[in-house]
């Protein structure tokens, strides 16, 4: 059976999240239910992240078998045609049968937008955490760079998250103000990202580490009290789980060997950084 | 009677535009009614910008007198705790009795977004004009380069839009590419920006200049045909009226003279660039 891997691009305000759910709309289920349609028998759908209701995704990728052959190209334009708009597929290819979009994941970038201002940005009440006291930024910085390195994570683990390993590598942890301010009429320093890659995740786990994150920006806690609660590896000692809707999936990566197998596959446009 | 003046910020997507409508929701008709409550009479409030419906703001600017005296702060945190949050109040001054949001304003700013990629960024679906073919930005840059000056614009005025003067003076007309793309995981250059300062605007102004400037972009007309547009007067000779979701009133500007006699005017936070 021919093998394929999508890659797409969701705005998740809408959805109960990436994974089916006993209800509510999810994306896999969306996909799931055109992919049936198409080739005319259930198709089960892998997705690389299990991204929460409300979080969003630049580059979430998928895998999946049909019983028919199709070109790639047809593959995005059944599906985009049938998706709503807050979802996109962005690229499509032919992968080896064995390709599987979760377990072959080598690291994911995920992304999260807070806007530090008084006032929210209608624009981006969707996109992003509004904490209206002013943060220390370096602070944060400095924070989030004692994560990089390999770390049992349990402490960001939040409840329901399985009792599997919780070590994992994050190779990057970083605090970044975008100099596009002045594009974004925004005021300076008004966008606050943090910008997380690891070969894994644990669930909440970003938002865990944000919320602990604030704590230090807003003063309540130093920098190196960030090492202290990944020491303790207790979910209670870290701060508050920060909101879904900033997060983002932007990116997953995959060695190339088990890409695609076709010489060139449809990308529509590389969405993905 | 004390008299002010309010920056506002919205996502146009959800109303009838920024002035009152026989039905739908109108940004000046919750504003009025908010503030006519507060009050406790009708309060007519003037925008600096009729923005339509669709059309999004980050800097409006809205003037209205009060019978009882209040704080700025007391008019923000009022506003801001009645309006929907697709409307926010950035800013509130006490001014002269004399000041008028838009027969006062010395020059408005807005900035038009088109998304430039065979598929569309979800989270960009409410803010930019979908292009699918890649446009020459070059040639745009300098089709927009020639509208700098002062210029009879007829050829941009809509039917409907009066019969007055229609010469302006466009003091910036320029195509731009963001380099933050980056940080929006976009694909190089899929985000194409036009801004735009003048002493005024006419009905769905920017919408055809932008209308005409894709036209350029897209190889069917040379670069000299803008000045040409200019020249004939005939809005028919124009290119199509661009969607409104892409269109953003960025600020206005005032003589300083007429602004806040207040010392210290109760500023949210500088939304505006």
């Amino acid at each position: 059976m021919p093998h394929f891997r999508i890659t797409l691009a969701y705005d998740g305000s809408d959805f109960v999240g990436w994974q089916r759910q006993p209800s509510g709309t999810s994306i896999q289920g969306l996909v799931e239910e055109i992919l049936a349609e198409l080739d005319g028998q259930p198709v089960p759908v892998a997705g690389a992240g299990r991204t929460d209701a409300g979080v969003h995704a630049f580059g979430q990728v998928a895998s999946f078998s049909l019983r028919r052959s199709f070109e790639s190209r047809a593959i995005v334009g059944a599906l985009n045609a049938r998706l709503p708009e807050a979802v996109r597929v962005v690229e499509a290819a032919e992968v080896e049968s064995g390709f599987h979009a979760r377990f072959d994941a080598r690291a994911k970038h995920y992304r999260y937008r807070i806007w530090n201002s008084r006032v929210m940005q209608p624009q981006e009440r969707r996109y992003a955490w509004h904490v209206t006291v002013p943060l220390d930024v370096p602070a944060m910085a400095a924070a989030a760079r004692l994560l990089e390195g390999r770390h049992d994570l349990t402490a960001f683990r939040s409840a329901g998250g399985g009792a599997g390993r919780a070590e994992r590598v994050i190779s990057r942890s970083e605090v970044v103000v975008p100099a596009a301010d002045r594009l974004q009429a925004a005021p300076a320093g008004a966008l606050v990202l943090y910008e997380i890659q690891a070969d894994g995740f644990l669930r909440h786990m970003v938002r865990a580490i944000v919320g602990s994150l604030v704590e230090v920006g807003l003063g309540r806690r130093p920098v190196e009290w960030m090492s202290d609660v990944v020491r303790l590896r207790d979910r209670k000692q870290a701060g508050p789980t920060a909101p879904a809707r900033g997060l983002v999936l932007v990116s997953v990566r995959y060695d190339p060997a088990v890409l695609a197998v076709e010489p060139q596959p449809f990308l529509v446009k590389n969405l993905v950084s």
